[in-house]
């Protein structure tokens, strides 16, 4: 599997571009409708199939580009199963694959950012979207966040995974692109090392944050798949 | 080798972290003086030995880190011989070799962005400075660029890499992280594909470009590798 991580500097997100070498079968994950024509050159470019474009949740700070790249690529759209549109063509749920050919992404169910966030496992990679950044994590004061949803997604599921499984996530504002399981268990300043889940609850609710100031149109748009020509 | 991509947000530079995975001997390529502090986190976390801080040109649009990485870390800053400053430790030539315990970053002279370019090629990735960008070059009308060699550089040097060889430059400003040498041959729009060198001397002389705001700055604060107070 190869893949080339993309950056969205408006909204400070990344994209992903998942492949098969052999078969040149594609996924996009966490694609941005202001990237859908850099992105649509990219694919043709590489010669890809673009088979699907994922998400790792609802997001609230950009439109995704899913809707857009279907129309032109006819990939199917795929969520976690919990998300309120109609609009995706797959429902996801906690193991399911997507399959590029004969290799494929492994989805793991982690809440906690949101009720409907999913990681996209391939090949000692992890697409995290924003359950776990690099030495942060997604916020859990919205959109059915849960702090203590968070850390058990975190800790329980995602630092089982082998320490040199490479973190690939949605987000980063410092100029990192990635990190590893292994970094982010011991050197993630919220819930690395020695905290316990009591602090991470009491870091993660102890925030006062901006409501982001484009939820309000990024939510319906992307449970409209980014067509909803409004937002 | 092992290596991680950095960013800077401010000068849209990338700087690349690279290592030994066995001895931990590491290099640095292309700090940002204003990202030492996160730079140094990273490599103490990642238990990296700091042993060179390499240079792809005097950069116009940054200041480097070297010099304060060189303070804290007590690692050599290695520069092009041809550049006009004291304050390196080793001046590089061509098919010069960096190593890194019992692994090598060869050095590929690559004049035409300026005169004192040089790419760092290491397990089928090269860091390629400004002179090979991703879908661009570095421009060619100032520190001694010259569009004649730069098309040069780039053809007869780097495209005869193997194509899947991937390309790590020190800019983007489309959100692009890397590429290959197969994409750039066929796609780069400036000298990709069928376009002769005389094409590419017209592109890159009619370039109307502002002068770099930072390059009175930079470019002295650069040959003082980033210690002169004044920068």
């Amino acid at each position: 599997m190869q893949f080339r991580q993309l950056f969205d500097h408006r909204s400070s997100t990344y994209t992903y571009l998942v492949w098969n070498e052999d078969t040149r079968d594609a996924a996009i994950i966490d694609p941005v409708r202001e990237q859908v024509e850099r992105d649509s050159q990219l694919i043709d470019e590489l010669g890809l199939h673009l088979r699907f474009a994922l998400e790792t949740h609802v997001h609230a700070d950009h439109i995704t580009g899913s809707g857009l790249l279907r129309e032109r690529f006819g990939c199917k759209i795929g969520v976690h199963n919990q998300v309120d549109s109609d609009c995706p063509d797959i429902k996801l749920v906690d193991d399911d694959y997507v399959s590029l050919g004969s290799q494929q992404l492994e989805v793991l169910y982690t809440p906690g950012h949101t009720d409907t966030d999913v990681c996209y496992l391939a090949d000692g990679v992890i697409f995290t979207g924003d359950i776990l950044l690099i030495h942060g994590s997604g916020r859990t004061d919205f959109q059915s966040g849960d702090a203590a949803r968070s850390y058990d997604s975190i800790t329980g599921r995602l630092f089982t995974l082998p320490e040199e499984t490479l973190v690939y996530p949605a987000h980063d504002y410092s100029g990192f692109t990635c990190s590893t399981i292994g970094e982010e268990k011991r050197f993630n300043p919220r819930l690395g090392g020695e905290r316990t889940r009591e602090e991470y609850i009491r870091i993660m609710d102890e925030m006062v944050l901006d409501k982001p100031g484009l939820i309000d149109i990024a939510v319906p748009g992307n449970q409209a798949c980014g067509l909803d020509r409004q937002g």
